[in-house]
């Protein structure tokens, strides 16, 4: 594994300036973007910023939200900013169900149909499409995708190259399939992404922001980097965090968190 | 399937001699008990009631929860309980991680260790234990079983006469692999109980009280139902909601509205 990449998300009030001299200062190499921050930082600035200070962007997020309108001008316009971003990985949350459907089996097929539509652009412009399995609490209104399993079964129709999976510890933890899973994603070389966040209880209302920095919850950080390390996989590890608390803290104090539970977690 | 039963946790403010005369009135034929409640108002008492105006107890909950220190004891007194009222099935939420522990596996081999060790019990009493896997957000605090397929790896080793799983629509319907679960749970003869609640969302504060009414959310009741049906099931269908806007109503009315959901679900 590369090491250490800090995802924009976890350091929300962070300007861009601000994440990446942030990043610079205590030596980290490389960050995750966000397409809303960047889009209002301006594109190409950010691209340049990150490149003049000799940063790799691990990941982008996201493309997906395949159930929306404009879903194909949308994930077209999200592969080009990854692009010009210089990131090979652009994060895919795949939408819930569309309007008052309950017919999951569908909007499954459509999110593989839809990514299939985008591989040809994914290709060419050398940017992956990376599945991302998000809890199944998220199911109904925010990704249909819900296991690594369903993820890899998306994917296979499509060369590694083109589409591959997120693997996200907050998502996958409490999935007892999850270590055959990681081994078949990396023995098909189709893991686009590692990421970091523990499961801290209660969750909050609206659950989207109740992440743990890695070492304060229940999830088992070491095996899970052991699992994908094993794989051979050689990107970075996210640390991707979303909780108020740990936003209205000062960002180079949850960087310094984040990188001690990386750390702790590949130790 | 025998026809519609009201667990007692879905209008949690009617006193169990509400529910009982509400049932009645209206010709609902069986009722799910909660523990904590039948024992507020005695169990001798509570039998005799029920046994006296003609309702059938489809459900106890429940066991559990075996990292507690006397799991033991209590689980033995639940299996009593059980039978006391006349019912043959005993509702097992297993407990979440123990303490600070991150080993799931291990807490997982605990669940099924405990259950071994009151099949004896359970056999004696003429009450069958029902693993009900709990939706994967409760994983860590409440049930470290979470999905059909470990409910009924967990009864392997055991008579299906001793243990059974609980198909509830709440925790199961993101599993795409529960159709052939559920099947698999009824060729087994391992189906203790199906309970019907709906998914909606925002989830409150804790997830605990977020369920909706059958036919208020985005789960494909009428899908389960038929799968349910086919196994040969016949036991009846509980409703069991938990929220405090569905609570704050007057009974008689979320019973009736529980029943639409139910027919509209068998349908």
């Amino acid at each position: 594994m590369k090491g250490f990449s800090l995802n924009q998300a976890t350091t929300k009030y962070w300007s861009l300036d601000e994440l990446v001299s942030g990043c610079v200062s205590v030596g980290v190499s490389a960050v995750g973007l966000w397409r809303e921050e960047v889009t209002a930082f301006g594109t190409e600035k950010a691209a340049s910023l990150v490149r003049d200070q000799g940063l790799t962007v691990s990941s982008l997020c996201r493309g997906g939200f395949f159930h929306d309108e404009n879903w194909y001008d949308e994930n077209r316009r999200a592969i080009e900013q990854a692009a010009n971003l210089g990131t090979d990985t652009l994060v895919l949350v795949s939408g819930g169900l569309p309007g008052s459907s309950r017919d999951l089996d569908s909007a499954r097929r459509h999110v593989g149909d839809a990514i299939g539509a985008l591989v040809p652009d994914a290709l060419a412009a050398g940017v992956r499409l990376a599945i991302e399995p998000l809890h199944p609490m998220f199911c109904s209104d925010r990704c249909v995708v819900s296991t690594l399993d369903q993820a890899l079964h998306l994917a296979s129709p499509y060369p590694a190259s083109a589409v591959g999976v997120v693997i996200d510890t907050y998502h996958l933890w409490w999935d007892d399939t999850v270590w055959d899973g990681i081994a078949r994603a990396g023995a098909e070389g189709r893991i686009a992404a590692f990421q970091l966040a523990d499961w801290i209880t209660p969750l909050p209302s609206g659950v989207l922001l109740g992440r743990g920095l890695p070492g304060t919850g229940a999830i088992d950080m070491k095996r899970f980097a052991s699992a994908v390390r094993e794989t051979g996989f050689d990107g970075f590890v996210e640390v991707e965090v979303f909780h108020e608390e740990v936003w209205s803290r000062p960002g180079a104090s949850v960087l310094a968190e984040a990188i001690a539970g990386y750390e702790a977690a590949v130790a």
